[in-house]
């Protein structure tokens, strides 16, 4: 008996509830807080009430971080070598050549797949939604740095007018009033009152407060900020005047793009003289800190970003001057057949976001790309963190980014394949059972499917869990319980299945996945929930 | 040679520097650039340019993430155990027993030294800032469902009060208009129209911002929200309409408090019927979320909250409703003799956050304790973190309770008496070089020299470095290259350095430092700062 298990099957019902006993609470109704002790490959090892090991296959897997498979026996090797080297985590502010050199292969593997020598800086932190935290930030300091120069720029113009009309080079002409909003028609105005008009104009809209795009469905995390830009309300509205708002964006309706530049653009007013008159001319007002989009959205159910819709945003983003940023911590690292899922439809970042697989399944750590481009290398001396950037991370990382491009990138291949074969077996059980599967979805080992709402089931227990918001995770109940299967549905689509296992998957393990699935296909075709397990009598 | 040193080895001149230049080059000015390979105990190993290991007495102690030491033994074992034994680290959404454990052990020791049975529940993160970043949340949360009750409740009476007005059995006095702000000599006044006056002025409250409370020189961290709560202007104002804001309040200055609370604070309008007679009474508004405090401050110069100060913060946090929210994150886990520093001083938290030792110096974790009384379990549905609670790092930190737990508190102890003989060290050069060093402050193992400003130094050299912003860098480079010695300043404090040694801390490492602050003192004394170290040629 290992340490670990030892530890788990002690009785808990010594000890207080103090660790989210609500959480547990609502799992439990449908039969998914079952203790997992061990963890190998795609199996998850529950132990059951007489303490025995009962081996789950694991489609969940890690929300994305376990792409390599549960503790994958090279990367185990690699953290033992770093525990027995005595690397040393802890040695901020020194030189951190593990860091610059897993940049480096960063930037090598980005640069082949958008075709790029254009470099990509990087800032690492411990969690994805951390690497989202610093993007936001970097975001808002560069617009910061932009609009400050903004301010500068048009302050110089004003002087420079102003003493050109002083010394009678210029004179302020109607037109020059009517481009500023006041009456045109008193002639020889005043350079003051004009001066005075753009000034409270442009003030105006050098107040407002940070904006950000983000999709509707998408997820970029649940901190304090990110949350803001994560489309669930559930896990936004509370927190709503914490910090900056994002418009949302309907998916796949460009047209919207416009619609929303059109309701929250500004123009600033500049002033330059030309042929011996002063001219007000207009300026584009930076509105977006950025645009925030997934390639693939996970928690919002599994929704492919269109190549028309991407291809869309990157134009809209370079007309007017906002940098995408493109959050691929759950479909980066390898698990749609690339590194970055986004390279795969045409989307360049100007930052990207990595996190999940980038720790191989055992170290905490992500990264935040910056185009060089975009980089304001003064937001080093203004942002760290204690934990991030450390050895063991780092060469962690490098472990995993070895991995994936050995043998000329069999493991990009190989998940490609293996989430052919799921998608075929998905897509099968959505054939035969047409009234109940929606949709199939996807790309890579990043899958989902879709139900038809069951609100109007004949049975009592479907119209139930689908009414109690309950509805994916009483499915994925049933699937634990009775097909030895570990999936949930996305807090945000809670009729849609999603399957990220890991490259090792075999067709064995896809089998027993179709059969679990026909089975609660069955039962909603047959209206028949009193098959389905239930909580932890299942 | 280990994994660790060859890759360390390899030239870096091959590779672009992609992570993070800037910080490096202002590093390397200082000579601080070096690249560690190794860490035990309190040393850390750095290669010089022939590839020699050159030892290091680590005195900056992952800023108090090394309290047991580099690479403990004991917990380099456990995280080789839990390793071999295929621990499920990526395991969310089911029972986790080793949290619940965790949990547990922490209310334990922390009843113990709040002599309090109150539960606290425990809200798992990856790394202080996030756990400081779940403690703002929770604070937003818990006020934004106070005020949504506060605004029921008030709608309730105007309801009651309108009926009893229709019925005839109360009316509206002038006393009641003066109440509300209106003009109260318009004899029998309509009701209506008061419900208007006192709607608008309670919905203008209602309508307030977040604020939050911290102290000057106070730190909780870098992220999006939890920067905006840090003092340093200059990691906060790039950021700053990115999240919810603070008000600072200045150390040891209890009146602050009062005038601060009269400049924030609101009052809302309600009303009730009084024999037969419509009254306006006054509700308190909660004009702030929370009130951060370290117990000592780290990044703000090693600054121990005073007793007295503590006390006036609790009574008055008290008396205006308002959670206290401790941060231990530098100073807690047995660095100052007790597993939170602030009970040493009387306060208590309503809030608590744990990090650094908390994960050993090896696993990246921090807790949010909130106690019983304030805890909203909804909370525990909106929040969550692929990668916190996870079993390896549960099992780590339990781990390091055991080690700070055993022989009745022995590591306690030894860091309370370690801590005590390196105070005595810095007390005896500070009384040797009186005109240097300004002040030694600190408790325990959380120690901080500051030396007297020296841009009025005869030496150019001291002249140049404290007119540059780098003049504890300076002195942090002399100490590392001339006697061996890793330490810093503060950010926000240049002329302080820092000293958070693990408890293993020998007489013998004293000595030295001892030796290197006697040479920096004598160098500060002479005006000789070229026989400083600088930069690369040190």
């Amino acid at each position: 008996m290992t340490p670990t298990d030892s530890a788990a099957a002690r009785p808990e019902t010594t000890e207080p509830e103090l660790a989210e006993p609500h959480l547990r609470a609502v799992l439990d109704t449908a039969g998914l807080a079952v203790e997992y002790v061990r963890a190998q490959d795609n199996t998850l090892f529950w132990l059951d009430e007489d303490g025995t090991e009962i081996a789950v296959t694991d489609f969940a897997g890690g929300y994305g971080s376990v792409l390599l498979g549960h503790n994958r026996p090279e990367i185990v090797e690699r953290a033992r070598e770093l525990l027995a080297s005595g690397t040393p985590v802890h040695a901020q502010f020194s030189s951190h050549p593990y860091a610059n050199r897993l940049a480096a292969e960063l930037n090598r593997i980005v640069g082949r797949e958008l075709d790029t020598d254009e470099p990509y800086f990087a800032i690492f932190g411990n969690s994805g939604a951390e690497a989202v935290e610093a993007a936001i930030k970097h975001a808002e300091m560069d617009r910061g740095m932009r609009l400050a120069a903004l301010r500068e720029e048009l302050a110089r113009h004003t002087a420079s007018v102003r003493a050109a009309v002083a010394a009678g080079e210029a004179k302020v002409t109607s037109r020059a009033l009517a481009g500023a909003g006041l009456d045109a028609t008193a002639p020889g105005g005043d350079f003051e009152t004009l001066a005075a008009e753009l000034e409270r104009h442009n003030a105006e809209l050098f107040a407002r407060p940070p904006l950000f795009l983000s999709l509707e469905g998408g997820f970029h995390g649940k901190l304090a900020a990110s949350v803001q830009l994560t489309h669930n309300e559930g896990y936004r509205a509370p927190f709503k005047a914490l910090a900056a708002q994002a418009r949302f964006v309907p998916r796949e309706r460009p047209e919207a793009l416009k619609e929303i530049w059109a309701e929250e653009r500004g123009t600033l007013r500049d002033v330059r003289v030309f042929e011996g008159r002063v001219e007000v001319t207009e300026r584009e007002f930076p509105a977006f800190c950025a645009f925030l989009v997934e390639p693939i959205q996970g928690e919002g159910g599994i929704h492919v970003l269109s190549e028309e819709f991407a291809a869309e945003i990157q134009r809209f983003c370079a007309s007017i001057g906002c940098p995408v940023i493109v959050d691929e911590i759950q479909s980066g690292m390898g698990r749609t057949g690339a590194l970055l899922a986004s390279a795969q439809i045409g989307l360049r970042g100007d930052y990207y976001t990595l996190a999940k697989t980038l720790g191989g399944g055992i170290a905490k750590t992500s990264v935040m790309l910056v185009r060089q481009a975009w980089y304001r290398e003064e937001f080093e001396i203004v942002h760290s963190s204690t934990f991030a950037k450390d050895s063991f991370s780092c060469h962690i990382a490098l472990k995993v980014l070895e991995l994936l491009e050995a043998d000329g990138g069999a493991a990009y291949r190989r998940a490609a394949e293996r989430g052919d074969a799921l998608r075929r077996t998905l897509e099968s059980v959505a054939a035969d059972f047409p009234g109940v599967v929606k949709e199939v979805r996807g790309r890579g080992l990043m899958l989902g499917v879709e139900f038809h709402d069951q609100s109007g089931s004949a049975s009592p227990a479907l119209r139930e869990a689908a009414a109690g918001g309950l509805f994916g995770y009483v499915l994925a109940g049933h699937l634990l319980h009775r097909h030895a299967i570990r999936t949930f549905p996305t807090a945000s689509a809670l009729n849609t299945l999603r399957f990220e296992p890991s490259l090792l998957l075999s067709d064995a393990e896809i089998a027993r996945l179709d059969g679990g699935l026909r089975d609660v296909c069955a039962i909603m075709r047959d209206a028949a929930g009193e098959r389905l397990a239930a909580g932890r009598a299942g």
